[in-house]
C-alpha cells in the first residue's frame, strides 16, 4: 500500500497538434497557468515543479526547462526536469509522488512540454532515434523498431492487417469527442490498410503524429475529499536493445510496472474500467492492453475488432483518442495521460483508472493507477 | 532536521579529460561498475538509479540514459534520468535523497556522465548555450554571460585581474594531488593574466575545460556506523534570464540552496572545513564562496589571493582542483563533488564538508552537506 494519499488537486491539456503560433515557453506558461486555474491551489502554494520533456535541447536548442518553469512562480520554487524518452511524462508523475511521499514537499505541480514541429520531420525522427540504443541501433528509427516487433507478434499470434487497423479506426473515433485532439476525423480500415508503408508492415495510419503540446497536474498529499486519488504506480525497466530480449511479442517492462502498481493499489487488472495506453504505433497498444492483464496475450487484435477496448465493452482503452489520434507531443504525453484519467475520476465516469507510459520500443515504462 | 540518515556507502570518478578511447556507455558503466566495486553493496541491492547528465542527446545522439544505465544490471532497477544544465549531478544526488525519504526504496545508486568531445569545439559551445534562455539570450555563450557577472562584480568591488588569477593558480595547485584530473599542471598568475581573451574580462584560464568523464555514488537510507552522511540538503532557483535579476553580484540560487541546507543540517557556513563549488568560470568561485556564507560579499576575491581557500586557510574551496582544473563533464560534477568530499569525510581529514552545484549561469543551484 501507498503510505499517503496523493490527491490529484487539478489538470490542464493544452491543444495537441502542428501549433505553428506557439513557442516551447508559451505551451509550458500555457499548462502552468492553466492548471493553477482548474484548481483552487494558489501559486504561492507549490513547492516544486517536476518537468517533462524529451528532447527540447534538440527540437528548440533549450535545455536547463526547470529554471524555465520556475520563472512562472515569483517564488521561484525548486524544479527538477525527468527525461526517459517518450516515458519523461510518466518519470516526471513518478518523481513528482516521491517527493510528495519523501515528507519534503506538500503540493507539486507536474508538467509536461514538447514542440517538435520547429525541426522538419527528418530532423524529427532523426531526434527521435536517440531514444534508442544508438551504439547498438544506430540507422533504425522507432518505426523501424516498431515495425519488428509487429512482424514478431504477427509470426507467433497471426495477427491480421484488419486488427491492426482497428485500433488507429477505435482511436481516430475516440478522438471525435476530444477538441484538443491533434485529428477529429474518423478514418475507415480501408483507409489504414491502404495508407502508406511507413516501415512494414506498419503504415503511416498505424503511427502517432508529430506533435507540439503540454500537459500539467497539480499533486498534494493532503487527503483531499472527493478527490481522484493516486493509489499505486510501477515502474519497469527491460533491455533497451532489442536484441537482448528473450521475447519480442511482449513488453517485459510494462508487466513489471503494471504488476507493481496493482500490488500497491491492491488491484488486480479486472478492476480497471478505463485506461490511457502507450499506443505509439497500432501493435503498441495491442501489447499493451495484453501486458497490462486487460486481455490474454494473442488476442490484444482480436479484442479490438470487436470492439471489447471501445464504450460499450469489456474496458474502454484511449478515450482521449491516444498518442494515435489526440497526438503525442513527447514529454507531454505521459502527463497529459493523468490528466485524462483524472477528469473521468473526478467526473465518476469511471471508479478506477488506469495510465501507462512507454519510453523507447519499451525499455522504460511506467503505470499508475487513480481513484477516488 | 533530515528525517532520515542518509549514508554514503561509496563513491567512483573515472578520469576526467579528453578520453577519445571512452564511449558514453563505456563511461557510464565504468563508473557503475567501480562504485559497485568500492563498496559492500552487491548488485542486487540496488533498487533505484539515478542518472545526471545534460545533453547526451546533442553530444552523443542519445537519450534515455536511465534505459542504458538499469541495463548494467540483471534485474532492471527502475531509473530515472535528471537534467538541470550543469546542476544535473546535484539534482541527481538530490533526487535519489528523496527517493530514499520517500520510503520507496533503501538503496540507490547516482551517476553522472559526460562525453563532450564526440563534438567539435563550436558545437559543444552551442549545445552548452542550450542551458540558458534560448529566446531571450540567443547568441551568447556561457562565458559572455559569465563575462558580464565579471564586469558588474568589478565595477562594484574592484576586483582585480590578480584575484580572478589566483583562483585558477590555487585549483591547478590542487589538482596535482588528484590523479583523475583533467590538468595536473601548476599556471602561474601571469600565465593566467596574459592567456587569450575568451570574453572580456575572462581569459582562457579563467575558463573550465571540455571534458569527458563519469562519477557516482551509492546512497542508502541505512545508519551505517562510520559512513558519512547526508545531513542537509537545498535546492534553489532564480531567473534564467540575467536581464530580470536585481541583482548580477550574487547568485540568489546559491544563496536560497545554503540557507535551507543549513537549516536542515543544523550548521552554519563556520561550520564548513572543506567544500566543492562550482568554479565554471573563476568569477564563479569568487561568488560562491561569498553566497555560500564563507566570506563577505566583496572579499571573495581578495581572500582567495591571501591564500584563505587553500590548506592551512581558513577553509579549503576545491581540493580536487575544481571544475577548473579537474575538468567539466558536465552531468558528471554534480556526483563528482560529492564523491570528492565523501572521500575526504570517511578518511577524517575534515569533520563537515559541502557540495555545491550550479545549472546554467545561476538559475539553478544545489548545496550538499556531508558528516560522519
Amino acid at each position: 500500500m501507498i503510505t499517503k494519499n496523493i490527491s490529484i488537486l487539478g489538470s490542464y491539456t493544452s491543444k495537441f497538434g502542428e501549433l505553428w503560433d506557439k513557442s516551447l515557453a508559451d505551451l509550458l506558461f500555457e499548462a502552468i497557468g492553466g492548471v493553477l486555474k482548474n484548481s483552487t491551489v494558489e501559486p504561492d502554494q507549490i513547492d516544486a515543479i517536476f518537468v517533462a520533456n524529451m528532447a527540447a535541447g534538440s527540437f528548440n536548442d533549450q535545455r536547463h526547462l526547470n529554471a524555465i518553469a520556475s520563472q512562472y512562480f515569483v517564488h521561484f520554487p525548486p524544479a527538477y526536469r525527468l527525461e526517459g524518452a517518450c516515458a519523461s511524462g510518466g518519470l516526471a508523475v513518478e518523481s513528482a509522488v516521491l517527493g510528495l511521499l519523501s515528507g519534503m514537499y506538500k503540493t507539486v505541480l507536474v508538467v509536461g512540454v514538447e514542440k517538435m514541429t520547429d525541426s522538419e520531420v527528418s530532423k524529427v525522427t532523426e531526434i527521435l532515434a536517440t531514444a534508442a540504443n544508438t551504439n547498438l541501433e544506430y540507422g533504425a528509427t522507432f518505426a523501424a523498431l516498431y515495425a519488428l516487433l509487429t512482424q514478431a507478434y504477427q509470426n507467433k499470434f497471426g495477427t491480421n492487417r484488419e486488427q491492426l487497423s482497428a485500433v488507429a479506426v477505435k482511436n481516430h473515433r475516440h478522438a471525435l469527442k476530444n477538441t484538443n485532439a491533434q485529428f477529429q476525423k474518423e478514418i475507415t480500415i480501408d483507409q489504414v490498410n491502404n495508407s502508406t508503408v511507413v516501415s512494414s508492415p506498419l503504415r503511416l495510419l498505424d503511427c502517432s503524429p508529430i506533435s507540439d503540446g503540454s500537459a500539467a497536474v497539480i499533486l498534494s498529499v493532503e487527503n483531499v475529499k472527493n478527490k481522484p486519488k493516486i493509489i499505486g504506480f510501477g515502474h519497469g525497466q527491460d533491455s533497451i536493445d532489442l536484441a537482448r530480449r528473450t521475447n519480442l511479442t511482449e513488453l517485459k517492462a510494462t508487466k513489471i510496472a503494471a504488476e507493481k502498481a496493482y500490488r500497491m493499489a491492491g488491484l488486480t487488472a479486472k478492476d480497471i474500467a478505463v485506461a490511457e495506453v502507450h499506443d505509439c504505433f497500432t501493435i503498441a497498444e495491442i501489447l499493451a492492453i495484453e501486458d497490462l492483464g486487460f486481455f490474454a496475450k494473442g488476442t490484444g487484435g482480436i479484442a479490438t475488432a470487436e470492439d471489447k477496448t471501445t464504450f460499450g465493452g469489456t474496458i474502454v482503452i484511449n478515450p482521449s483518442g491516444g498518442l494515435k489520434a489526440c497526438g503525442h507531443p513527447v514529454g507531454a504525453t505521459g502527463v497529459k495521460q493523468i490528466a485524462n484519467i483524472y477528469e473521468l475520476i473526478a467526473e465518476d465516469q469511471y471508479a478506477v483508472g488506469l495510465t501507462h507510459n512507454v519510453g523507447g520500443s519499451g525499455a522504460t515504462a511506467v503505470v499508475h493507477i487513480i481513484t477516488k
